[in-house]
């Protein structure tokens, strides 16, 4: 097996280097934002021949061909995925296992597997506890683009340029699988950074999932009748990010479990600080707090 | 008292009839972001003959002289309160109420005075409790206009332009002092909104005092070591009120504390939705937490 592989991976360099494209044919599970922005990119860049899109919604695959986000779409997996050399599933996080699962099976021989979701440890784990065939042709990714906005009609063919894109390292994998995957984000403008999936989980609850979860709190704090013009750019732009998509953080607290947990009780314990310092008048402590967020923020994005 | 103040509040009128000036003496207490960009944006507007500005600081006056967001400068209150028409308190929030005391008995009579905090319950309160001669002449505002910028340097004369400024509104306020107070803030480009000082309050906590302390304890949670890559716009926009002068967000706290600890257990009890959620693989659940956070931004925002 690992030897078939090998070689049609060399037919695959061979037949790239024939073309002038550097991917054939590419299949994208989901063409929502990410999934069409991805379509629109390697079109735009003249980076694949041809562009498969697989959709649950007949309407959304019109949208998707319509908008030229991919040339052909299906509404089954197996015909999409059976042709491609490189398959990206862009479904939200909780569908990547399930997805994977379906199409393991149908795979060509030497294709790549990745996908886009935002938590890596569970999908990661489940492709090698699922005993996929080693060395592994499934790389995880996350590409940290996005928007509040969602749907194929925000496609946009500039998402992850200048974005990074985290991509799974391990000694299990493919080297040129794993090639790959990160020719693929260089190619559409991302910068690859390689992670370990527990760490990654690790750090974007810290960065990413917790402060969301803390945005559509405070945004559900502050409803009421005639807020209005006690809203500021401040409240703006802290809740910006509840305009996400339900079912997208749904799917990211669903598995990114634990190092959700884990932030919310340290959110939580340091807003019984506050709370202490407040009840207890204790002004200085109410300064070093705030003196340690903004010193914490600057340290964050290197300020 | 009033008669006499009726008297020299007529004689105001008339004189800033025949003066091209909407006011002759203004007097700024505090010259950092809120008083120095009052001071230029009076001055640029040509609404005040003369502009005071009294600091603690030397080197904090001397740049605000030489940046011409005042005429004059003191380091001592009476001088500088004695000749003002109308008085602007932009201390941070908990230095307002011992400056009150400060110059309630040197002020001229018919002068009128007002204060920039974002907390005005206790404020407003307190001149009342400490017997200020009625009908008030302190009238209590609060421009929501604010940077995470500070001091005297980053003085800007529009930033009051097209903001929305808070001013209370009680029956126990003289009616030309209002009118002057309105005048002021409409005059450098804001929109007033009569408030109740306590409902003011309330609802600012839940708009902008604890997504500040959401902020500072969200960056803190980020902190650590190569956190970078994993920062994106989200955590950017989420955290970037916590950038805010400690001292400033230290006196909110301490003088809006009931509100703000009520909002902090809100805040607390959808933290807890969430993990509960979470804990009880209750996907359902999840998904109607971050659409009512997306349903009520929309609403605080009229979206």
């Amino acid at each position: 097996m690992r030897e078939q592989w090998a070689v049609l991976s060399e037919i695959n360099v061979l037949s790239s280097l024939i073309s002038t494209f550097m991917f054939d044919t590419i299949t994208i599970i989901g063409v929502g934002l990410l999934g069409g922005s991805l379509g629109l990119a390697l079109k735009r860049r003249g980076l694949s021949r041809r562009i498969l899109g697989v959709g649950r919604r007949p309407e959304s695959l019109d949208a998707a061909r319509s908008l030229g986000t991919v040339d052909e779409t299906f509404l089954d997996l197996e015909p999409a995925v059976r042709e491609a050399g490189l398959v990206v599933v862009c479904t939200p996080a909780a569908g990547v296992t399930p997805c994977l699962d379906r199409i393991r099976d149908c795979l060509s021989p030497g294709a790549v597997v990745t996908d886009v979701a935002s938590t890596k440890a569970l999908i990661c784990a489940h492709v090698r506890r699922t005993n996929w065939p080693r060395p592994l042709r499934f790389i995880g990714s996350h590409p940290m683009a996005g928007s509040e906005k969602f749907g194929p009609e925000h496609a946009d063919p500039n998402l992850y340029e200048g974005a990074v894109t985290f991509v799974e390292r391990a000694p299990d994998q493919a080297p040129d699988a794993r090639d790959t995957v990160v020719a693929l984000w260089q190619g559409v403008g991302s910068t690859v950074v390689d992670i370990d999936p527990a760490e990654h989980d690790d750090r974007v609850a810290r960065t990413s999932h917790v402060p969301h979860i803390a945005a559509a709190a405070l945004a559900q704090l502050a409803a009421g009748d005639e807020m209005g013009p006690f809203v500021g750019n401040g409240f703006r732009d802290t809740t910006r990010i509840a305009e996400g998509r339900p079912e997208i953080w749904r799917d990211i607290c669903q598995t990114n479990a634990p190092a959700i947990l884990e932030g919310l009780d340290q959110l939580e314990s340091y807003l019984h600080q506050v709370r202490d310092a407040i009840t207890r008048k204790n002004g200085r402590e109410l300064e070093d707090f705030f003196e340690a967020g903004r010193c914490a923020r600057g340290k964050v994005l290197g300020e």
